[in-house]
């Protein structure tokens, strides 16, 4: 069993023992998926990313990941399929020879 | 090499392509992950679950994986062990007889 | 006075105080609104509108404002005037004729 | 009438117009203002405070503010009060000897 596989089943694991499937809604999901990622943000308030606390960047994002993850497989996603397919389209939005060098947006290229 | 891996190897070079590292500090990608989060969410926005369009949340739930992962590799991070992690301590904040079928927070329960 | 400017100073009070003008960068700002927005979210996480803490809801979005404020007063904007002047703009980009009792995005009217 | 009622106002004859009440329910209000609040963040990626386009900030400043006004509006909040009670709320929490010149969280003073 791949890697992702492994990691969607535990959360599913998680979800089920717990009767939780009944709340997780694609758009709650997508609300907590939020919540965690602002508290990942907090670990950088005020800061410089040098000075953020490890540990905290840890637990935040495993939280935002865990909250993807069960969004992936309620849709049906492929994790790795879909992150590949959005590098492709990005490739396409841009191009090396424009956007090398340049943190400007695709719409300013 | 593992799914995880393999993701991650695509989004290191499709950034180092583009010379980017310099702009991916941490706190950045923290930023652009929330940044995401939210085009994720507005394809929830005025809508319930079921209104959504797929193929938004798809591409935007894509988006905050690639960040997500970019992340991880900043901090040496690997996704399915702090996954693993994470759902391990949530079990000791939500035991199984006291959060069963129940949506309040650990703090509440 | 105004009750905005009211308000203004008031958070201006608090924060000079506590010598914290040094760590409101306009950038922080911004992350510390996001931060609290998440917050607030977390009110209606797992929940339909009626089932929202009011509590919470209140004191969420007072941090939301106060932040939101503060990065005016860091531009100089007026609050006012901004929300009146985008008020117009958007009147442009959903006219009456074609958004009322739509709720689609106006790229898609 | 105060310049915080002349807002409110002006956001409920836009809506209405609209016939937008509907849509307007507390959870998806605090949806539109997290996803303004990204957007807002967007103006700070990758950039330092002084890079940020000030005109993006000043358009996505005023989307978060409406929202927010539609928020406490929602909920017959007094805006200028939540915010004057979450000061002094924040007062002990963060006493002027234990948090002067300090960007640490209260809980850990």
């Amino acid at each position: 069993m791949s890697d992702l596989k492994q990691i969607t089943e535990a959360l599913l694991k998680f979800r089920d023992e717990r009767d939780w499937a009944q709340f997780h809604t694609a758009k709650d999901l997508a609300l907590a998926l939020n919540i965690e990622a602002g508290e990942l943000l907090e670990a950088f308030l005020w800061k410089s990313s040098e000075q953020a606390d490890i540990d905290k960047v840890k637990e935040e994002l495993a939280d935002v990941l865990a909250f993807a993850f069960l969004l992936a497989e309620k849709y049906d996603l492929d994790v790795k399929q879909i992150v590949l397919e959005k590098i492709e389209k990005n490739a396409l939005k841009y191009p090396v020879e424009k956007s090398k060098g340049s943190a400007k947006k695709y719409t300013d290229l």
